[in-house]
């Protein structure tokens, strides 16, 4: 029955070096989530389909995983239904759950299924895998986590700001230089507005995206093909040129808005949330971007993005300010602001910088080699009072020849091998050698437990 | 489009309080994993169902989570399949991956699929959650989390007492009093072998596990019924009647089985074991129990589980050696041993006992009241501070009514509540109240900082 074993394409497994790394990351970021006042909850990996279907549009129907029901699953299809092989309309019959798409959706159902046990505003932070049918490629795996911290139930913009600071704070502690780039969806709309286009703001913003692509020419050549006037297309130019410091921004917007009511109330969002957090104090740099448009169908205020300055990838982080998380599951009117870390994305950026912590590699401070029966016995008592003492420490478990056992230490990136031999356990000594030194000494079980805490 | 959300039946959302509450439990068994130098590993959710189907029984098979291919799910099957509406067979057609059923199996795929990147001896752990279409009922579900620990490679009964020595500290970090209850299947088969009946060893194990509740006559007749010669029967007698200490069990027993290779070899094993634990020491009773069967096909020599004295529910862990974990995968001769903790179990136990630390159900250490713009501008960099300094700090996002806020901070059992009123501002100073004992005094920040450090 012997088979060649393998994983499903688009899914990983995780050696305890790749462990190590990935908890170096989880951890960071929820111990910035728990500083910060977020409070963790988690959702089951399986969703009823009902909660899951129509909320990723079609395409993300299509790239749900869905269960097959247990037992007589085909009992709701019938004979004609089964023939007609309409895969949508069969799935639908034949599944009931499907397996968690993004944390999102999921935590929109938490709020309003236990709203009686909620107090509003609340913080949230959820960390666990989510999964999707994608055509597996570099990069995009089809389970991965998502790493989210999000306020329900607060329009103040103090929100925003804790959440710069909190980005802040994780990519300071993980190392990596970034960039935050920060743009308000009421300020796209207020550009298509005061250019008489207000119903052309995702062509604008597709435009203005690719003016370092393809420059201004071509930009405009796209807007008139999408039907925008030439007077709306010149309206434009200002906003398409715009450069300088986050001042001079918003200087030259508030000019090009000043007849648009939704416009300057993004500005004055934005200004008020880039002096907070100014005056706060922060190491990353802040740049407003009115190109940035992620999840324009979704935002409704700010929208914040994270690059990184030294590894050409997409973005590691994102969010935004949105108004109807919950009005699909029946609860109107509750306004948010969240971000998602992108952990497989952090992860292929310290990778590349070599940021990760050397000490990431080791599994224990100490191995005790194994000489054999009373040794071994003598070597446990002391293994076990190193743990005692919080080191973490091991014997190896048979007594095979030195050279394999050394070779396992040395595999294992162990910092520091024991040995007691008969000399040493004639004089309840300990000899410890230092392997990336070479050295060796001999102690007593105190002097060891004070070298290896 | 409002719909009353849920979720799938058997599964749970998690609160904050029970999240910390968990992650207790799982952070003591991990901290302890690595202080024993097991290594963490992660497999995907998801697993090829050729590798799971076989594995758990024709039971088993149907508790799988079968997962639907993406796209024409269908075209494996023919008209006639469908019409058949075998719902086994055409599963198999329409599914090719399955949701991991334990932890176990995987493993095993792991060892084989990435034999060539690991040394043995290999230490791993591993705590995910696995999910099984099992009728749900209190205290069972379909997604849960197992803890699992395991050597492979090593034939050595040291791997035996390690896992006694985690077991034993696990529970005393965690507060539950316990008895590890310790058998050997070639004990077991010893017993069957020595009265001449050697194919029995299922019924005459079930038989010895109802002594205490059946009495001594039934048994007898149950094992009349199974066909047990009465010779047999009367030989077993002193096995059922077996009490004292473990060394007087040992004593009895080795007399009986002297004539019994197997069996002398499991009391041998045995006796290694017990000796080296107690002579190592522990705090929880380490007691032999010949009852003791679980997973009889399965396990090969020790068989461990563990028991809460305090409060009556099913083993809280349990685990033995197997010699064959790989072998289904093509990697024969692969002997080791292993525990798992039950979490969900060890959480009930928890609860009942009320042993949880009340610290787990706050969120934060402090939360600043917001009194408006100024006073919470001021406030944010006073809880910037505090984060910076790691006391886990907030500021209420909004100026609502101080009882609003108030009974926030009392829902979030959060122990200091700060005030930068107007009064506070001029004197750039913090007044803190201790929201156990209703004291009020006012700090500086640095005082502050000492205080809730």
């Amino acid at each position: 029955m012997a088979q060649k074993p393998s994983i499903p394409k688009g899914t990983r497994d995780f050696n305890s070096i790749e462990m190590a790394r990935r908890n170096y990351i989880f951890d960071t970021i929820k111990d910035n989530f728990k500083l910060f006042g977020y409070k963790q909850i988690e959702t089951p990996a399986m969703e009823n389909l009902s909660t899951l279907m129509g909320k990723y549009g079609e395409e993300g129907d299509k790239l749900l995983f869905k269960i097959q029901n247990s037992g007589d699953f085909l009992k709701n299809c019938t004979d004609e239904e089964l023939l007609g092989r309409n895969a949508v309309k069969l799935t639908n019959k034949m599944c009931e759950k499907g397996l968690r798409y993004d944390l999102t959706v999921p935590f929109a159902r938490f709020v309003v299924q236990h709203r009686n046990d909620l107090s509003l505003p609340f913080k949230r932070f959820q960390i666990q895998p989510v999964w999707r049918a994608d055509r597996p490629q570099k990069g995009r795996y089809r389970e991965f986590y998502q790493c989210d911290a999000d306020v329900v139930g607060s329009d103040s913009l103090l929100n925003e700001v804790e959440l710069l600071s909190l980005i802040d704070r994780v990519f300071k502690n993980l190392g990596i230089r970034v960039t935050v780039k920060l743009n308000n969806r009421k300020i796209l709309q207020g550009i298509a507005e005061s250019i008489g286009e207000g119903d052309k703001i995702i062509d604008i913003t597709v435009a203005i995206d690719k003016i370092d692509k393809i420059g201004l020419e071509n930009v405009n050549k796209e807007l008139a093909e999408k039907g925008l006037s030439e007077d709306a297309i010149s309206a434009l130019r200002p906003i398409l040129e715009l450069t300088g410091s986050n001042e001079e921004k918003l200087a030259v917007m508030k000019c090009i808005l000043k007849d648009s009511e939704v416009g300057l109330k993004g500005i004055e969002e934005m200004s008020e949330v880039i002096n907070t957090i100014d005056c706060l104090g922060h190491e990353c740099d802040m740049e407003i971007d009115i190109s940035l448009a992620r999840g324009l169908n979704y935002y409704t205020g700010t929208i914040i993005e994270v690059k990184a300055k030294d590894v050409e990838i997409g973005s590691i982080t994102g969010g935004g300010r949105y108004d109807n998380l919950t009005g699909v599951f029946g609860m109107p009117g509750l306004s948010g602001v969240g971000i998602s870390f992108g952990a497989d994305r952090i992860y292929d950026v310290m990778t590349q910088l070599d940021l990760f912590p050397k000490s990431l590699e080791q599994s224990v401070k100490v191995m005790f080699v194994n000489f054999g029966e009373r040794e071994a016995a003598k070597s446990l008592k002391y293994v076990a009072a190193l743990r005692e003492a919080g080191v973490p420490a091991t014997l190896y478990p048979d007594s095979a020849k030195l050279k394999k056992q050394m070779t396992s230490a040395a595999a294992d990136k162990i910092p520091y091998v024991a040995f007691v031999g008969e000399t040493e356990l004639d004089k309840d000594a300990i000899m410890i050698k230092n392997m990336e030194t070479g050295e060796q000494k001999t102690y007593t079980l105190e002097e060891a437990i004070n070298l290896l805490s």
